[in-house]
């Protein structure tokens, strides 16, 4: 197994590789390392420009294929696309090369080259999210201002049933998904800069809110882990797992920010005093929470983890939305849909 | 545009094909007979028995390559299977072959099988499904006893919002889904024998519930449409269309059939006794009669069209279920998942 240590220093030499790209181009600049199990370097590439190849696929051509491409990691700056161009979707590429670990700084938030790095879990590949997230941020940053696309915005998560529950009537509700879907909402954790839960679910829950990999191990190194939050006005005990969360300690705190989300679009907002301009905030709350934020408009993506059961009965996922007529029907676009085991999951986008 | 008697001839064709493929082989006779626009046959084909080519591969192999296949129809006695087995999926055969028009007569329901048809709808080819049900349904009755396979049993059909609600506060619901998903719901219908709905549903919309075209005409004729029965004790007006079904006559009846669903189960069998054994049912009603069908565990097949919008408040597709814990919870199996423009459609079957 690839330690925290290795995957970060193939990280900071794909950055590297990289900036040897054109900083101007229609495309970002994107390098990728391969390294093997014992952490060395197998192959390499970067991507030179529109037209040219992608960074995975420059690296592929540079591998040996007599090395058993299932025990290879693919480091890239940024998440593989999932977009048919003049080039087909890196994503499919990795696949179809059998790389066994994708290793991404960057998720892509294209609208049509986003999701390559589900299609990846959702075949089998074992997926790291947020690796050295803030050099690889810095990397794209250039080039999501001047494509006006942007990594940060609100996020919601939620596990239903397919008809819109998320508990039994006696509250029964671990697990309504299958570990592939817990697994990949660990995945989705770590390229999160916050992530917001609420006093109710600290309570009834204790989560410790870590982005970890199935054996508990941290799937990213404390400083890419993201910030925990707590919103709500209520107590919550110092006992409490999330306080002992490590991204707290890389910022050099020893509590978990609480926020009252009184008014919940200003608080979101002020986020950004922990985290530097336009977090990307992860929100893992009940119905309660997620109702509110809905009903404020003030999600930009929902992930919707969706079990093959139905429970009918009254613990809603959604509960009133304030919509009275259809026409006022809170509308999204579907992002993409993903069989994960015996779930779906659906990634809806605000349409803007 | 083929005539229904083209159409009717085109299939009595291909079940006179099929009956040259052997009778006791593990797959089933199929035939096929592909057609132009003016309903003359430019191609046949049937299937020899497991090993050889599918009915479809077969027709096409026949097919002059000069033809513009947008304008054909290919007339399959049963769905073209969506299953990758020693041949690949005829669906995708079909696909790639671009013939414009699928018309086959029987469902495939088989675990692996299934869900060609949908699948083909989904990549724009028009579908028209249950011509010459009966006689194709002879074809293949005993393929099914052999494999233990039935085209029988209850399918419900419900068209919600991501959070499970089919109105807004107002009562508002038409349309929640779009109108790709509203043309596969006519698909849907006619290769099912009984149509059923309820009192409610027939006074608050007053449904034809024909298997129709966008155009309005009949996707099938009236001997292959599903016969309309209405559920519960109320009465219904003598003005309801659904009075004017083309099937009513069909079966000598003047008026439409009705039970009063209080012995759900029983009313559910009783409806052979209009078709004959086994029928395939298609219950396209309101959320009191879907719930009620569900918590008795009823249904065997689940079509759930899905649009990308919250609604909230109180109008569920799915009340109380009586389930009370987690372990309770009715599970199902994904059949399938597809995108029909903005909306899925969720394919469930019940685990057995
Ligand atoms: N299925 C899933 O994906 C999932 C995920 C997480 C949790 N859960 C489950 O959800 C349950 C908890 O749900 P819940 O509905 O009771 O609580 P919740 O939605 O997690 O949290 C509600 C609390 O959030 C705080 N809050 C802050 N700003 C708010 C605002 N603007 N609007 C509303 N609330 C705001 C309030 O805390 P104060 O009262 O302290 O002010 C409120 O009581 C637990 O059983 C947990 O297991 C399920
Ligand atoms: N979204 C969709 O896909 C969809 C589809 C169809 C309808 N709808 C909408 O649903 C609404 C109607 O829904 P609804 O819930 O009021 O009515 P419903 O579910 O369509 O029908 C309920 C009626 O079914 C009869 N019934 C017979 N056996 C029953 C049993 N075992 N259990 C329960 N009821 C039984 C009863 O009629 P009696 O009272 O006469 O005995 C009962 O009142 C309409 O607005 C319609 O537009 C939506």
């Amino acid at each position: 197994m690839v330690s925290h240590t290795q995957l970060t220093s193939a990280m900071q030499r794909a950055i590297t590789l990289a900036r040897r790209g054109p900083a101007d181009d229609v495309n970002p600049q994107v390098g990728c390392v391969i390294i093997d199990d014992q952490g060395a370097t197998v192959a390499e590439g970067f991507h030179r420009g529109s037209g040219s190849d992608h960074a995975e696929v420059n690296a592929l051509k540079n591998l040996d294929p007599a090395l058993n491409p299932a025990g290879l990691t693919a480091a890239i700056t940024l998440e593989p696309c999932n977009h048919t161009g003049t080039t087909p979707p890196c994503a499919k590429t990795l696949h179809t090369a059998g790389i066994g670990t994708i290793v991404y700084g960057q998720p892509d938030v294209g609208t049509h080259s986003s999701g390559g790095a589900t299609e990846l879990f959702a075949r089998g590949h074992r997926i790291i999210a947020g690796i050295e997230s803030s050099d690889t941020a810095q990397l794209i940053s250039d080039w999501h201002a001047r494509t006006g696309q942007t990594r940060s915005g609100v996020i919601a998560k939620w596990a239903q049933s397919l008809d819109g529950r998320l508990a039994a009537s006696d509250g029964t509700s671990q697990w309504i998904t299958s570990s592939a879907a817990r697994r990949h909402v660990h995945v989705q954790r770590a390229p999160a800069d916050v992530i917001v839960t609420t006093t109710a679910t600290v309570a009834a829950d204790n989560p410790s809110l870590t982005a970890r990999d199935t054996d508990g191990q941290l799937l990213v190194p404390p400083q890419d882990q993201p910030l925990p939050v707590i919103f709500g006005t209520g107590d919550v005990t110092q006992e409490a797992t999330i306080h002992r969360h490590p991204a707290l300690a890389h910022h050099g705190l020893t509590q978990t920010p609480q926020f009252s989300g009184a008014n919940l679009a200003s608080d979101l907002a002020r986020l950004a005093e922990f985290t530097g301009p336009a977090p990307r905030i992860f929100v893992e709350a009940g119905p309660t929470f997620i109702t509110a934020l809905l009903q404020q408009q003030l999600a930009d993506e929902l992930l919707i983890y969706t079990a093959p059961i139905l429970l009918g009965g009254t613990h809603h996922a959604v509960g009133d939305l304030g919509v009275s007529t259809l026409l006022e029907a809170h509308s999204y676009t579907f992002g993409g849909v993903h069989r994960l085991d015996t779930d779906l999951l659906t990634t809806l986008r605000k349409d803007h």
